[in-house]
């Protein structure tokens, strides 16, 4: 198999590393021809290049790997590569979100594969686990931890009794967290990855447009008080069908303490399937890294040469976004003067060290979402969690 | 595919029970054609009968489920199978840990297919994510909990401050634990499956000599002991390797409590591998029930009959047991008469509610064990775990 890799970052290069370096049956029959780096870039390796057309033209490179990121030129020379005959094997979340059908249909159309395992979960096989349990089962359920950055804050504020900011910058210098961290902390890029998640576990390409809350407003006290009911919290992406209706949300989750997702720590994720027969299965492992994520598109590049069958997701279901399918109770801390927003829930008022928190029973998720909207316009200081809802399993 | 299923308990009607049930483009394709009961039970389907060579002369019946468990006659009838041209698929650990190593070259010799996932881990896709792992990464280091009936039982003592004979009771009515509890608590249960993923990882049929220590002797007492220091106990196999040398074992080991494992909770399993690029990955899932060991049962027919590659196991490496490779921490519960057996080590003494506890430090696991079959020679009530060495990822 010959290989062109479009971008030479970490994950890039990393998945050159990898190639290079393990000596497997399977990774000796990849090979890398091309590299394709931005124009003006110095071509250190014979393999670079900085035109797209010296892969699309090569009749003797029959893979693509997109490791660029970004919407374009990603869409575009994901689809020229399609076109040309090409497998294509991206890591790119944010283009497979919202591409993923049109991809999918291309490439059939093409008769050539385009996999996606490294966009959700890391290094973690959680499409390729995903696909497999649909063989069978009906997936009526997907929740996890899809973010390691956001874990990693959460994790170390409750650890370590810190401030957001202080983990925030701690987590930057350690290459986790973006200088500009909004896709990780306000829940775009863990949108993105339940986006593709929902569409291949529904047949059906999920619109983004569910409600997403991040973490950006929690606090060292907020912390120590859902520890002091007993609660770890996690930036969590979730999902839930019944027929041909179905809900998305993205927000902060409390969790008991002997939960799996209260005790997944650093920049690790966790993701959960439910399905009739299987039960709940959950993935852990890495979800980003070089490495991990390498390791990932390294594998559907395997499963392409290998010509290992794959589920083939098709877009055939009709659904529907319910705004009433998902009811949870809340914990919220706000000021007294927007408690308004809230006047037509049910709730109690605790106080913990001079803040007021809400605990508000069984509220539609949408509607949760639309009363806090208008919270942060008078106090844009508070902050919102969910409470997790086991499956009874005693 | 048409399909012969032999023997029709729990497993055998658990997967004739989703084939007529899931309806997905992968399962509509698999038939139900014979079911292989004991001579003189009543045939209560068309498809029953009682005679072996009924299946093995049918040349339309393509692939052969076997359910029966034990070593025979379920070892002849998977040769018989796959000699005839039938693929095997098996839920079998006692016959595939024995016999691992012939079923697949009578396989690869007979040009059909023997799989295997639901011997171990029950629906957890852990053969499928440890052959994967393996087609880029050294499989270094596996540890988990295996085993559905310990682990409900260590779970329910530590949850419900129970006797081990009470939650034994409870499990045995529950379904979970067998009328003959012996394999699940004294750990031969667990030992097969760590052969079987052992023998994977190294591309060497392990012997199955390696030290095996289960529950049996665990008190109400000692679990608040192990509580009272912060740890949760579960029922482990781990095996690991450093070049061509490995060790294995089968014991209890004290997690602290924000370790996965330590809420892997009633009868789900947990499994770990380690490899250089992908780091530790996780799966975690229902290792035992009809639904769950029959869902693994269907993949693996999918698997088949959509020609999907999968890594093909070599026996080719020659492996050494090595019994100093793995070192641990030891709490061990026992008479003041037996502390002589542990002469040779380094230990302190504490005394709890009125039972002594000796910790023992860094001691070679093969060593501890023979120590332990010294000690229960005089204090057959003695009980030992090692404590958990985490990685260091903070």
């Amino acid at each position: 198999m010959n290989i062109a890799i479009l971008g030479y970052g970490t994950v890039g290069s990393g998945v050159a590393l990898i190639i290079e370096q393990a000596h497997t049956p399977f990774t000796k029959k990849l090979h890398v021809k091309h590299i394709l780096i931005r124009k003006g870039k110095n071509k250190i390796l014979s393999t670079m290049c900085d035109d797209i057309h010296t892969i699309l033209n090569d009749k003797d490179c029959d893979t693509v790997v997109e490791t660029m990121g970004g919407i374009e030129p990603a869409h575009t020379y994901i689809l020229q590569a399609l076109k040309s005959g090409k497998h294509v094997v991206t890591a790119n979340k944010a283009v497979v979100a919202k591409y993923l059908q049109e991809f999918i249909e291309c490439a059939k159309e093409n008769h050539v594969k385009f996999y996606f395992e490294a966009t959700t979960g890391g290094g973690i096989p959680w499409i390729e686990g995903l696909d497999k349990a649909m063989r069978i089962d009906e997936i009526d359920h997907i929740y996890g931890i899809f973010n390691g950055t956001s874990n990693y804050i959460l994790d170390h504020m409750e650890r370590y009794n810190a401030d957001f900011d202080k983990i925030l910058k701690e987590a930057q210098s350690l290459g986790y967290a973006e200088a500009d961290p909004s896709a990780d902390i306000d829940g775009f890029d863990i949108r993105n990855k339940l986006r593709i998640s929902a569409s291949l576990a529904y047949a059906f390409h999920v619109p983004e447009d569910f409600p997403v809350y991040g973490i950006r407003t929690i606090t060292k006290q907020d912390i120590t008080y859902f520890k002091h009911l007993g609660y770890h919290i996690r930036l969590v992406a979730k999902t839930k069908r019944q027929g041909n209706k179905y809900g998305c949300v993205v927000e902060p989750v409390l969790f008991p303490q002997n939960e799996i997702e209260s005790n997944t720590k650093n920049n690790y994720n966790v993701i959960t399937l439910h399905g009739k027969t299987i039960g709940d299965l959950k993935f852990y492992g890495q979800g980003a890294g070089k490495l991990p994520t390498a390791n990932a598109i390294v594998q559907d590049m395997i499963d392409i040469n290998e010509n290992t069958t794959r589920f083939e997701t098709s877009f055939t279901n009709q659904m529907h976004y319910d705004k009433s399918l998902c009811l949870c109770d809340y914990i919220v801390r706000t000021s007294t003067k927007a408690f308004g927003a809230f006047s037509d829930c049910s709730y109690t008022l605790d106080t913990y060290q001079g803040c007021e928190y809400l605990h508000i029973k069984k509220v539609a998720v949408y509607l949760m979402h639309q009363y806090m909207r208008e919270v942060m316009k008078t106090d844009p200081n508070a902050f919102m969690a969910s409470i997790f809802e086991g499956e009874n399993d005693d």
